[in-house]
C-alpha cells in the first residue's frame, strides 16, 4: 500500500550524457507500474526551470515505443539546466514556487536526475515541504560523466563517455601511429573540471607498451610543465611519438588553471569556470620544447552524447538507478539519492544493485581519482584503476539506424499540462 | 596469363582514414589470388619513406586473421607519410633510388594508396621505370576523408568520416537542444582545408527544422563575419540554440584563412598551411556579438579513424578499389587509379563499381563541393548533396570487442625483409 498518492514529476538537470534518458525511461516505465501511488507521469521542460515556469507536460501521452527510444536517444530528452536554487534561508521564493506548481498539479512524487547541485536541490525541495507540511516524495537520481558523486560507486554516465574516450584514444593513437614521421605529437582534451576521472578512463586504451595513449594527466595532482616537456621527450625518444590524454582542469602547483577559457563566458552561472584550451597550450608547449609537430582534439560535448557507442552497462545502470527510486518512493522513502553499490572483488566478478544515498552528503561531496588509481610518476594509471573502469564500459547499447545510415533519436511530443497557478513567469529566457 | 611477374608492394600515404587498411586488405587479398604473377607480398613502412629506406616487411608471413583484421582496423597500419617527391625533372635521386629498391627486391607491381599527392608520385615512378626499361606495374588506390579527388564519384575514407560527423553533429545537437538555457550554441570543426565535403556530409543530420546542424559553412563560399552573425542571431531567435559546423578551411572573400594555427609547426612539409582554430575564432565572435555562450569541438584526427561507427558501403568499397587494382595490374593495366562509378539515378538505386582514372588527371585535379550543392544562403546544403552523400553512409561495419569493452586492432608483425642495396638511408628519421 502506497504511503503517499498523487502524480509524479521528472526532471532532468546538469550536463547532458549518453544514459540520462534510460534513467528517465527507468522512472516513468516504473512509474506506470505503480498507478495505485502514482496516477499521473509529468515531464518538467528543462529541469527545475521547468518547475518554476509551470512547463510541464503529460509523459502518459506518450506512446510506449517513445517512451522506450528514451534508452537509445542521448542528452536529456526532458531538457536540461544550470539553474542553481538560492539558500533556502536567505531567499524562499524560488522554493515557495516549487510548492505552489506542485500543490497546483497535485505532485506527489518528484525524481530529480542529476548531478551534485541537483541533489542539493532535491534535498532542499524536499525538507521545504516537510516544513509547509505538504506530503511528498522527493528522490535524487545520480548522472554525471564527470563521475564525482560521493556515496556511489560510480555514477550512470561515466561508464559511456569512459567507453568513448578510451577508444577515441585508441583510435587517435593509431592515426599517430602511422603518420608520427611528421604528426609526432597528438592531445586529446578530456572533460574533467576537478576530478580526472574521464582522462584516466582513455588511459585504459594502452594495452600494450606501444598503444596510445602514452601519457595521462589528472588535475588531481599539480601539473609541471618541466615534468610534462620531460616526460613527452622520453616517450617520443622511445616510441617515436606520443599521445598525450590531458584532462581540462589541469591545474599548476599554486591551483592556477593551466589554460581557462578567455571567452566573454568564461564562468558558467555557478561560477564555476569554464574550461578549455589545455590541449592548445600544451600543443604550443611541446612544439616549442620538445620541437615536434602537434595536434589536438578537443572532443567537447561530443564524449558525453555519444549515443553511438555506449556502455550497456551504464545504460542498464542508469535505468536501474531510475526504476529503483520509483520503487523506493511508492513505498515511502523520500530526501534520498538511489546509488550504485559495487559487488564482487575485481573486474571479473562485478555485479552491481542500487542503495541510498543521503542528499546532502552528494550535495556537499566531491570524489576524485585516488592516488593509487595514478602511477607514481603521475603520467598514468594503474591496475587499480582499470579493474574499476573495466566493467563500467563493457557492453554495447544497440541503437537503431535509419535509412540514411544515421541513428534514429526520439523526442516527446511535450502535450503541455494546462497551466493552474495563473502566474506567467519565465526564468528560462533568464538563465 | 599475367603480364608481368614478380613481387609485389603495397604502402599507404598521406592521412589515414577508418578504411585505408580496408584497401590494403583487397590488394593483399587479391594479390594472394595470382600466384603466377605475383610472387612475394610486401609491405612498405611509412608509405615510399619506406621505400627509400629500404624498410619493407613481408605481408606474406602475417596469419590470415592479421590480414583479414585490416578491415576493422583504424589508421594505415603499413605506417603512412607526407613525403613528396621531387619534381623529377629536377632531381632525380630519390626516384632512382625508388627504383634500386624495386630492383633489388624485384618488384614488379606497387600499388600505392592514397591522395592526389601519392597519385602523383605513383604516376612518376611509372614513368620512370618505362624511361629506365623496368618492367613493372604502378597502380594508384584512392584514399581520402576529403573527398576531393577529381575522376572518381567519391573517395573511400570519406563515407565513413560523413557518417561519423553527421552522427556526432546529431548527438551534440541533442546535448545543446538539452541545455541551451546555459550552452545555447556550439561549434563543430570539421577537417577540410579547401573542400567542405566532411562540413556538408554533417548537414545531413538535420531532417527537421529543429535538428542541428542550423548552419554549415564550407571553404568554397567566402566567408563574411557580418552574414555569419545576422545567420546565428535569425537561428537563436527563432530556435533559442544554434548548433553549427564549420569546415576548417574558411576563408574570407581575400582568400585569407579565418584562423590559421600559429603553432610552429603552422605549415606541413608540402607547404599546407596546417588548420585548425576555425572553431575558436567563430565562438569568439558569437559570444561577442551574439551575446550568447558557446562551446566548440574540434575532433581533429578522431573524425577520420573512427572506425567504431565506420560506414561498411565506404569500407567493402574501399576494400573493392584495392583489390581491382589487383586485378587490373595482373593482366597489364599499369599508370592508372582504380576509381568508383557510381551507378543509379538517386540514393535508393545506388549501386557503386569500379573503374580506371588517369594518374596525372587525378594528381593536378581537386574536386570541391558544387555550388548547388549548399543553398542560396550559403549557409547549409541541399538534397543534391543528402542525394550524393547518403548512400556513402549507410550500414555498420562489425568491429570485434574485447572483455574490456573497447574495439580490438590489429598490428602487423613485421617480418623485415633483409636489405638488398647495402645502402644505410634514413629519410624518415627527418621527415
Amino acid at each position: 500500500m502506497a504511503e503517499v498518492k498523487g502524480n509524479c514529476l521528472v526532471a532532468q538537470s546538469g550536463g547532458p550524457t549518453a544514459v540520462i534518458n534510460s534513467s528517465a525511461c527507468g522512472v516513468v516505465q516504473e512509474a506506470f507500474k505503480h498507478a495505485d501511488a502514482i496516477t499521473g507521469v509529468y515531464g518538467a521542460h528543462n529541469g527545475i526551470l521547468g518547475v518554476l515556469d509551470e512547463d510541464l507536460f503529460d509523459i502518459g501521452k506518450e506512446s510506449e515505443r517513445t517512451i522506450e527510444s528514451l534508452r537509445t536517444t542521448p542528452a536529456a530528452a526532458l531538457g536540461s539546466c544550470r539553474y542553481k536554487l538560492k539558500d533556502l534561508a536567505k531567499d524562499r521564493a524560488d522554493y515557495e514556487r516549487i510548492l505552489e506548481v506542485f500543490r497546483a498539479h497535485n505532485i506527489r512524487y518528484f525524481f530529480y536526475i542529476g548531478g551534485n547541485d541537483s541533489m542539493d536541490t532535491t534535498g532542499k525541495v524536499c525538507r521545504l515541504a516537510a516544513e509547509e507540511k505538504f506530503e511528498m516524495i522527493a528522490m535524487g537520481i545520480p548522472k554525471t560523466v564527470d563521475n564525482d558523486l560521493v556515496e556511489t560507486d560510480h555514477c550512470p554516465g561515466y561508464g559511456s563517455v569512459a567507453k568513448y574516450m578510451a577508444t577515441a584514444t585508441m583510435e587517435a593513437g593509431r592515426d599517430t601511429e602511422a603518420l608520427y614521421t611528421t604528426d609526432t605529437c597528438t592531445i586529446l582534451e578530456a572533460m574533467g573540471r576537478n576530478a580526472g576521472w574521464i582522462a584516466a578512463a582513455a588511459g585504459v586504451a594502452r594495452q600494450a607498451e606501444q598503444d596510445a595513449p602514452h601519457l595521462v594527466y589528472v588535475p588531481e595532482l599539480a601539473f609541471s610543465a618541466d615534468k610534462f616537456v620531460a616526460d613527452v621527450k622520453e616517450v617520443v625518444n622511445r616510441l617515436g611519438r606520443c599521445v598525450i590524454v590531458a584532462a581540462e582542469g589541469l591545474t599548476d602547483e599554486k591551483g592556477n588553471y593551466i589554460a581557462a577559457d578567455a571567452g566573454a563566458f568564461g564562468k558558467d552561472l555557478f561560477g564555476h569556470k569554464q574550461l578549455g584550451g589545455v590541449a592548445d597550450g600544451l600543443k604550443a608547449l611541446v612544439e616549442k620544447e620538445v620541437g615536434v609537430k602537434c595536434r589536438y582534439n578537443k572532443l567537447g560535448t561530443c564524449q558525453r552524447s555519444a549515443m553511438h557507442f555506449a556502455s550497456k552497462t551504464d545504460a542498464d545502470e542508469a535505468y536501474m538507478v531510475g526504476a529503483a527510486a520509483v520503487r523506493h518512493g511508492v513505498t515511502g522513502t523520500s530526501g534520498k539519492m538511489t546509488s550504485l553499490v559495487r559487488q564482487g572483488t575485481g573486474p571479473d566478478d562485478y555485479v552491481c544493485t542500487t542503495g541510498l544515498a543521503d542528499l546532502q552528503a552528494v550535495a556537499n561531496g566531491q570524489k576524485t581519482v585516488p592516488r593509487d588509481f595514478i602511477n607514481a610518476a603521475g603520467n598514468h594509471i594503474t591496475d587499480a584503476m582499470r579493474d574499476y573502469v573495466v566493467p563500467l564500459m563493457r557492453g554495447e547499447v544497440h541503437i537503431t539506424i535509419g535509412g540514411n545510415g544515421l541513428p534514429v533519436f526520439m523526442r516527446f511530443e511535450r502535450h503541455a499540462l494546462p497551466a493552474k497557478t495563473g502566474q506567467a513567469r519565465s526564468t528560462v529566457s533568464k538563465a
